[in-house]
C-alpha cells in the first residue's frame, strides 16, 4: 500500500482536502468513462499545478513512429498511441479579474471529491480564497451520460462568500492539446474548422496519419438567480480553440452557475461531413431534456447496471468499495455494444501501454463480461479478433509463418502489432493460446455454440497452424519442442519450452481438431465453407496432431511438478521471503538480468496454466505446483494476485486468498505500485471480480452445469453476487452460516454445490 | 561481395570514373587518418549529391541522451558518441561565379581516387566541365601528417582546359556541423571564438556536456604560376565559420592553386587557454617547411611503419591490396602512442556504434599491435583498461555485484558503459575475459611481466570476482552454473551456460589465482599493496577456485563436443548450405526470434575458445568442433571468417583458410555486407592479419618460444611478414617450396618450426 487518503465508502470514492501532490493521482482515480469516451478528472478551471490533462474517446487513435534503440525485423513501423483528444470540459473562471487556479489561492477549504459509483457522477466543491482576498465556494458536479453517449454535463456553480465579486465564466473547447505519451512530438491532430453560434460551438479536427474525423463540441447556459439568463455569450476563437464568455455581479451569498454541454461526435458512429449536424442533433436532445433530467437517466442507466453486476460485501467497507470501484471501472471503460471496440489498460484514465488490447481482455476479461451482461458482449469481443484475423496472418507474416498461421499482436488498435520489444513482440506468443481459450470458454459458459461454426473455427485454425509451425522436432528429446518464448511471467526471456506455452498449444491444436470434428458432423455447410477457404488438408491436420501428440513437457520428478521452463532447477531458488523488502519491487530495484536469472515470478505462469486447465488436474497435483510456484511469486503484474486468490481460495486456504483479493481489488485505490498518477489498471479489474465470483464463490461451468463452492473470508459477515447464466440469473448469497441460491427467469436449473446437484425451481430460493 | 569498383592494384586503392551512387562508399574507403584526427574522403568543395560528412578528432566524444523503446533499469543514461568535428578541410571553388559542384557539372571525365597507402597520402583529379561550360581540370593532394599530427594538408589545383576562367577559392572553417548519428538533435557544440588574421584562422569550441575544448585552425597560400602570391586573402566570418576568398583569372592551361594547412589543437594535449597559441605555433611549423617538405616526412613515417608493419603476396593482387589495405588503415586509427585512447569499430570513416573500444581491442587488435609495434603500444591498450578499473567496478555495483567485482563495459569511450540492450549491455559479459586474456596474452608474447604486479592483478582480481558472484551452485547439477548470457554468437540471446562464457570465465578465475601466487612469490611488495587495497582474503580466493574447480560445461556425448550452450541440441539442425541465399544475410531477413532459435552462428562462439585455449584442445577435438560448428556458422559479424580461417589452416584445410581470408580482408573494399557506406569496420582488420600470421604462418608462443608451421594458399606464389617478438625482428617468407626464416637484432632466436626446435643466429637466413 502507498496511499490511504481514499475514504471508505460503500458506494462512493471520496477525498476530502487540497493536496497538491495528489492531484495527479486522484485524477485517475475520479476519471469518468461511458464506453465511448472518458478524460480524467482534471479540473474545469485553470490548474497550473502539476496535473496530467487527458480526454479520450473510444477507438481513436495514433500511429506514434516506433523508438527503439536498435531496430530488429519485424518490428512494426509505429504504435498505436491512445490520443488525448479536444478538451470539451474547460471552463476559466475570473474572480474580479483574477484567474481562479486552485495551485495560486492562498487558501482552500473543505475540498471535497466525490465519485458516486451508484450513480455515476462527479462532484468537486471548495472554498477558496484568491489573492485579491474574494472567497468563494465552488461546485461542480460532472457526468458522462450512458443515455446518449456522446455527450457529458457539467454544472459549475460559484457563490462569493465574503463580498461581492464580479464572476466571468469562460466555458471553451480546445483543440490544441499534447499527448504525454509521445516519441517524437509529432503534431497529432489536424484541426479544419472552428465555428460557434448563439450559445453553441464547434471544432471539427481529424487525427493525423488516421484520419478520425471528430467533432468537439459545446453548448453552454449562464444561469443567475437560479433561473438561466437570457443572451448570448460573447465569443473568441483562434485557429484551435473557441472560448465563450459570461461575466456578472453577484452578491455576497449569490450562486451564478454555468451548465455546459459538451463531447464529440465522430467518424465511426456517422458521415464525415455530418459531424456538425449530428453534434447539434444531440445537443438539441440533451438540452430539451436539460442538466437535471439528463442527470435523472444516468441514474438509472447505472442502476441497470447495478442490478446485474453488483456484489455485496458485508463487514469489510473497504473490500466492498474497492469490488464496486472495480465494477464501475469496467462498465466505465466498456460496454460491449461495438465489436470494434476493446478494453485498454488504462481504459480513459491514461495514455501507458498505448493500444487497446491485450491479451487481458481474453484472460481476464470475458469471464467478467459474460457472467454479468448479456452474452452478445462476449460474443463482440470474440468478433473483435476474428475481424482481426487477416491482419494476424500478415503478422505471423512477417514472422516467416506460412500458409494461413496467425499470430495476434501482442497489443493492437486495428489488428496491427504496435509493440517493439522483441521478447515480448515476437516471443510472447502465448497470447494466441488465451484468444482460442476464449473461444472454448465462450461456449462453455454461454452454451452458445453458433460463434464456432460461423468465425470461431477459422481463428482456432489460424492458430494450430501457428502452434504447430512455431514447434521443431528435437531429435534429443524426441519430441516437438518450442524454442525461445516469452511465458506470461515476463520476468523469463527467450526461455525454451515454458511450460504454459507448450501446454496451451497443444491444447490450441487439440482444440481446433475436435471443433473440426463437431463443425463437420454437425454444420457440414460451414465446415465446407471453411475447408474450403482456409486450403485446409487431412495431411495438415495430421501435421498438427503429430506435433500436440508429442508435445514436451518439462518435469521434474524430484519435485512432481512441471517446470516452468528448461533449466527452472539450476537458479539458485531462494523464496521471495528472503528478499530485503528494500529490493522490492525488483523490477525497481534490479537490472534485468539479475531478474531474469532470479527465479522470482511476475505473474502467475505454470499456476495461470492451472488456473485455465483446472479440470485436467487433481487437486494434489494443484496442491503441489501451488506450494512450489507461489513462494517465488512477486506479484509484480496487476494480472497476477487474482489467479493466486482463486487458485488460494480452490485449496481452501482463505487467508491466503483474502490476501490476494485486498491486493488486487485496491491496487489502484491503496496505488500498490506507486503508479496511479499514470492511469487505472482497468483489466487487471476484471480479475478482482474472478476472485469472488470464481474464488470465494467458487463457480466452474463443467458439462453444461454451473457449479459452486461457496466460501467466506474471516473479515466478512456475508457477501454476495450475480451471474447470468444462458439467460438465467442466479443469485449467490454467502454467510458464514451457509449459501443461498436464487434463480430469476422461468425454467428450473441445476446446480452443483460442493459437488453435489441442486435443482432450483424459478424464484426458489435455496440454501445451503 | 556487393561491389567491385576499385582497381587492384599492390600499393593503392584506385577508383576511376564518377559514379554518385559511389560518393559515400569511397569516403570510406579513402578516409584518411593519423591517429590523432581523420575524416571521410569528403570533397573539399561543395557537393550537393548524397554524402557522409564526418571529420572526427580521437579522444573528442559527445555523451547522447540514450533512446530506447523500453528502459531497464541498469542502463546508462547517455551513449558516448563519435562526433563529428568542425571541418578544416572545405576550399569552396567559383568557377567565372559558377560554383563547382561535381553533383551539377554537365559532364565529368578522368574521374580518378587514389589512395596511396604507401606513402600515405591521397589525390583526386579530374576534368569537369560547368553549367557555363567552362571546363576545369582539378588535382587535389590531400594527407593528414604523421610526423606533426594536429595538423594535415591539402594541395587544390585548378586548370582551365578550354578558355581563360576567373577562379576563385574560398577555404574555410566550418563548426556548423551535425552528426549523421544522433539521438536527439541536440546541439553537440558550442563555438566561443571565431578570429582570423592573415591568412590564418581559428575557431574555438567545445562541446557539450563533455567540455572537450578544441581549436580548428587553418592556414592558406595561394599559389599563382607556380608562386606563392603576396598579399592576403579577404575575410567573411559569423558566428560558426570563417572564410578567406582568393581570386584571380587563370588563362586557358594555366593552373592556379590554394595549400590549406588545417588540424585541430584539443586539450587533451594543451592547456585550454593555449589552444590559438598551440594552432599558431603548430602552423609556424608547417608552413616553415612547407607542403612538399611535409610530404616527404610523410612518405617517410610511412615508410617507417611499413617496414615492420608490411606483408607482401606474390601472384594474388587483390590478396596483397587487402592486407595492406587493412594494415594501413589500423595504422591510421591508433598508432599506440596515448593510452587514453583507443581502437573505435569505424575508426576515423563513421560514426556507427558509437563509443570507442569493444572487446575487439583486446581479442582481436592487441596481437597485431604487439607483433608489429614495439611492446609499449600494447601496453598502452592494457593500461587503457587498468584505468577504468574503478568504472568498471561501479558498472558492476549498478548490476547488484559488489566488494569489487569488475564488468567491464561493452562499449566506453571514459569508461563507462554506453550501450543500451539488455540482452548485450548486460548479459554479454564475456567480454570481461577477453580483457584477462589480453593480459595473459601480453605477458606470452612479450615476455614483459612487470605489467602484471603494477597494475593487470588488479584487473584480473575485479573480474575473478565479478566471475565468482556470477555463478550460481545449481543443486540439479551439482555444478555452478552460469545464466541467462550472450556469448560472442549474438545469435543467441539470455542463454544458460553459454560454453565460450563459462570456459573463460573458470579460465579467468585459475588465472588470477596463479598469478596471485607468482606476484606474492617474486613481487612480495606488489602483492602487499594489491591484497590491501583490494580487502581480498583466502576466504575469499578459496571461494573463486570453489566455482572454478566446479564449472559445469554443457557437452554432448552423441557429438563429442561441447555444446555452445545449453540445450542446442533441441535446434533444427539444418546446415547453413540449406539456407536459401535469398534470406541471406538472415539478419536483413529473418525477424530476430527466427534468428535466436535456429543454430546459426554469427560469429565464432565455441570456436572462439579453441582458439584463445588451442592448446587446452587436442587437434582431433578441434576438428571435431569445427566441424561439427562451422557449418552453421553464417558470419554475419565481421569478426567471424578471421578465426575460421586460423582455425582451417591449423586443421590443413588451405582451401577454407584461404576462403576465409578473401572474406575478412575484403570486406570492406568489396562490400560484402552492403554498409562500407557508413564506414570500414576496422577492427576486424586485425583479424587479416591474424589469418595470415597466425593462420597461413601459424604463429604461436608457447614456453617463451615463437612457433610458426608456415603453409601457403595454392592461389599464391609466395608472401612474406615480420614480427617483433621480444626486440628482435623475425622476417617470415614463405613459398610453395618452403619457408626462411631471418633474424634482425643481437642474439640468437631458437623458433619452433612445425615442432622443431631451429636456432638462428643473428642476421642469418635460415630456410626449412
Amino acid at each position: 500500500m502507498n496511499q490511504d487518503y481514499i475514504i471508505p465508502n460503500e458506494w462512493s470514492i471520496i477525498e476530502e482536502g487540497f493536496d497538491t501532490t495528489r492531484v495527479k493521482s486522484s485524477e485517475s482515480l475520479f476519471a469518468l468513462g461511458n464506453g465511448a469516451m472518458g478524460q480524467r478528472a482534471n479540473f474545469e478551471e485553470l490548474y497550473t499545478g502539476p496535473t496530467f490533462q487527458g480526454s479520450y474517446i473510444a477507438g481513436v487513435y495514433y500511429p506514434d513512429k516506433t523508438r527503439v534503440g536498435w531496430w530488429k525485423n519485424g518490428y512494426p513501423e509505429y504504435f498505436a498511441k491512445v490520443l488525448n483528444a479536444p478538451n470539451w470540459i474547460g471552463i476559466d473562471v475570473w474572480i474580479n479579474n483574477e484567474q481562479l487556479d486552485l495551485y495560486r489561492c492562498t487558501s482552500i477549504e473543505d475540498f471535497k471529491r466525490e465519485l458516486n459509483m451508484k450513480e455515476g457522477w462527479y462532484t468537486r466543491s471548495f472554498t477558496a480564497t484568491l489573492q485579491n482576498s474574494v472567497k468563494i465556494a465552488v461546485e461542480v458536479t460532472r457526468f458522462l451520460s450512458l443515455s446518449t453517449d456522446q455527450v457529458g454535463a457539467i454544472d459549475y456553480k460559484i457563490t462569493p462568500v465574503n463580498q461581492e465579486a464580479e464572476i466571468r465564466f469562460e466555458p471553451y473547447l480546445d483543440a490544441g492539446i499534447t499527448n504525454e505519451d509521445s516519441n517524437w512530438d509529432d503534431q497529432f491532430w489536424q484541426v479544419t474548422s472552428v465555428n460557434a453560434k448563439g450559445s453553441q460551438a464547434f471544432i471539427e479536427a481529424h487525427t493525423m496519419k488516421t484520419f478520425f474525423s471528430t467533432c468537439t463540441f459545446m453548448e453552454t447556459q449562464f444561469i443567475k438567480d437560479g433561473e438561466k439568463a437570457s443572451g448570448e455569450p460573447s465569443v473568441t476563437k483562434d485557429d484551435k480553440s473557441v472560448r465563450f464568455s459570461y461575466s456578472a455581479q453577484a452578491k455576497k451569498g449569490e450562486t451564478l452557475a454555468v451548465q455546459k454541454f459538451g463531447g464529440y461526435t465522430v467518424d465511426r458512429n456517422h458521415d464525415k461531413d455530418q459531424l456538425v449536424t449530428s453534434a447539434k442533433a444531440v445537443l438539441k436532445e440533451v438540452t430539451t431534456k436539460g442538466f437535471d433530467q439528463l442527470l435523472a437517466e444516468q441514474k438509472q442507466a447505472w442502476a441497470e447496471i447495478w442490478k446485474m453486476g453488483d456484489i455485496t460485501i458485508d463487514g469489510d467497507v473497504k473490500a466492498q468499495q474497492a469490488i464496486r470501484f472495480n465494477i464501475f471501472q469496467l462498465n466505465q471503460t466498456y460496454l460491449g455494444t461495438d465489436a470494434s471496440l476493446n478494453i485498454g489498460p488504462k481504459g480513459f484514465t491514461g495514455e501507458k501501454y498505448g493500444g487497446s488490447t491485450y491479451w487481458d481482455t481474453e484472460a481476464y476479461c470475458i469471464p467478467f463480461y459474460m457472467a454479468t451482461k448479456d452474452q452478445g458482449v462476449a460474443r463482440n469481443l470474440l468478433t473483435y479478433r476474428y475481424q482481426h484475423l487477416g491482419k494476424a496472418i500478415e503478422n505471423a507474416e512477417k514472422l516467416g509463418f506460412s500458409n494461413g498461421a496467425a499470430l495476434y499482436p501482442m497489443v493492437t488498435m486495428n489488428g496491427e502489432e504496435c509493440h517493439n520489444e522483441w521478447e515480448i513482440t515476437f516471443e510472447e506468443i502465448h497470447r494466441n493460446g488465451a484468444i482460442a481459450f476464449a473461444i472454448f470458454n465462450y461456449y462453455r459458459f454461454t452454451g452458445d455454440y453458433s460463434y464456432i461454426p460461423e468465425k470461431g473455427l477459422e481463428v482456432l485454425i489460424g492458430i494450430a497452424r501457428f502452434w504447430q509451425q512455431r514447434a521443431n522436432f528435437s531429435t534429443s528429446k524426441n519430441k516437438y519442442v518450442i524454442l525461445g518464448v516469452t511465458g506470461p511471467n515476463e520476468y523469463e526471456n527467450n526461455v525454451n519450452n515454458n511450460w504454459y506455452t507448450n501446454y496451451i498449444a497443444k491444447w490450441c491444436i487439440d482444440y481446433a481438431v475436435e471443433q473440426l470434428d463437431k463443425v463437420k458432423e454437425e454444420y457440414a455447410s460451414d465446415y465446407a465453407r471453411i475447408f474450403k477457404e482456409t486450403k485446409l488438408t487431412q495431411g495438415e491436420i495430421d501435421q498438427w496432431k503429430e506435433v500436440a501428440d508429442h508435445m514436451y513437457f518439462p518435469y521434474s520428478n524430484e519435485h512432481e511438478v512441471f517446470l516452468q521452463q528448461d533449466g527452472f532447477l539450476d537458479k539458485e531458488l531462494n523464496p521471495v521471503d528472503q528478499l530485503a523488502m528494500s529490493e522490492r519491487p525488483i523490477n525497481q530495484y534490479w537490472s534485468w538480468d539479475r531478474i531474469l536469472r532470479s527465479p522470482y515470478i511476475k505473474q502467475a505462469d505454470t499456476l495461470q496454466g492451472f488456473y485455465f486447465f483446472e479440470d485436467h488436474f487433481t487437486k494434489e497435483e494443484l496442491k503441489k505446483h501451488f506450494d512450489f510456484y507461489e513462494p517465488f511469486t512477486v506479484h509484480e503484474s496487476s494480472l497476477s494476485p487474482c489467479v493466486h486468490s482463486v487458485l488460494a481460495a480452490s485449496l481452501d486456504d482463505m487467508e491466503m486468498a483474502y490476501t490476494f483479493y485486498l491486493r488486487t481489488s485496491r491496487l489502484d485505490l491503496d496505488d500498490y505500485n506507486k503508479e496511479v498518477h499514470e492511469g487505472l489498471h482497468i483489466t487487471s479489474m476484471a480479475g478482482t471480480w474472478m476472485s469472488i465470483v470464481e474464488g470465494f464463490g467458487g463457480m466452474r461451468v463443467k458439462d453444461n452445469q454451473l457449479h459452486f463452492s461457496p466460501k467466506i473470508p474471516k473479515e466478512w459477515n456475508s457477501y454476495s453476487f450475480k451471474v447470468n447464466f444462458r439467460d438465467q440469473i442466479i443469485t449467490v448469497s454467502v454467510t458464514k452460516e451457509g449459501a443461498s441460491f436464487n434463480v430469476e427467469g422461468d425454467q428450473e436449473l441445476t446446480l452443483v454445490v460442493d459437488g453435489k446437484e441442486k435443482h432450483i425451481a424459478p424464484k426458489e430460493k435455496m440454501s445451503i
